[in-house]
């Protein structure tokens, strides 16, 4: 996460661009992948092939994975991260969505979920609307230059939120006392509220995998 | 979602079991993939070929999706669903998580999440646990025979959430207050409570999509 101080800067972006990286296209492609199954495309035949050819995919890519603490230091070491499941643009659960720092102090993306994300009927489920505040929330604690780990989050759902639309995820700092951390943050949609965040932080973090010395 | 009367039976399945269904087994295929990806799987030059292979397996998928409104009639009429983002074992980025509910009224299921899923180093984010915690909820409704959308969602972060063992995923319904449904829950690990969940839920629903009558 960056540190930069806020008021300086507007559009400042704080998650990793997407870019021709083979491993950013790659995770781009599983995400159409993911879309079309969930879209319900290919027949029954063409499904046990699109099988096949997706497990002899991964057994390629399990037998050159390198041992998970390796993986996990260099993981670590992006700075914007570029593995999490919000923004990452090397995580296929990710949508991914972008966001970016303002002068204000506040931080805002903005993201089309598929049916992939679905809850109710036709409308994004309401874990994943908390998936997205819970991460836009962190970050604009990192924005504010004051961050911690999720100790309290209590989300209201005011309306439904709609998939295949355009959906503003914002969030700013309230306050910050003593060690703890007050964020709010909001769901809209065409410019009505769909769900309100308040998060309480606390500033503490887990230690960062490192890399192993030696041989 | 079951609407069977609690206090019947236990250990009832109340999310669906994957099968041997074509579907079913390309979706685990492709989680299979994701985990590889995200684990460091693939050289430089590989990462282009498997960019490659996947969007040509989107190409073909996309090709043969049927009309939106027709996918989403059709998966609405599966009981237990199968398409959602926690339990469906037709969706990519469910873990899959299998929940089952118990004579005294509570659900309950087990997970184990790779890295796909995490937020701080070596533990799972905590919007994922939301997103676990927000689905079993609404399940523990549904298995004592009172559901509705969810209003208010608060979430406690006792400790943090290991990735890569077994998480036991609980929740039961607490009261039904005329049209508020009251629901609790908790995520654990090893035994402890990791996070607290509490829940309001309304007694109301989204229609489900129909299939269009007539050609």
């Amino acid at each position: 996460m960056q540190q930069t101080t806020t008021g300086e800067a507007d559009g400042v972006a704080l998650s990793a661009e997407p870019g021709a990286r083979p491993a950013d296209e790659a995770v781009s492609a599983l995400r159409r992948v993911q879309r079309a199954l969930l879209r319900g495309g290919g027949t029954t035949a063409a499904l046990a092939d699109v099988a096949a050819r997706l497990h002899a995919l991964a057994d390629e890519l399990e037998t050159t994975a390198p041992p998970t603490e390796d993986r996990m230091a260099e993981m670590w070491q992006a700075t914007p991260p570029r593995h999490d499941p919000v923004t990452g643009p090397e995580n296929p659960l990710a949508p991914p969505m972008r966001l970016h720092g303002r002068a204000d102090g506040s931080v805002d993306g903005t993201t089309v979920l598929d049916l992939p994300y679905q809850g109710p009927p036709g409308h994004v489920h309401g874990g994943v609307t908390a998936l997205l505040l819970d991460h836009t929330l962190g970050t604009a604690n990192a924005w504010a230059g004051t961050s911690g780990m999720t100790a309290e989050l209590t989300l209201r759902y005011q309306r439904p939120t709609p998939l295949f639309e355009p959906l503003e995820v914002a969030a700013h700092q309230v306050a910050v006392e003593g060690r703890r951390i007050r964020t709010s943050g909001t769901v809209s949609a065409r410019g009505r509220v769909c769900v309100r965040a308040e998060g309480v932080f606390v500033d503490k973090r887990l230690p960062k995998p490192r890399a192993r010395v030696g041989p």
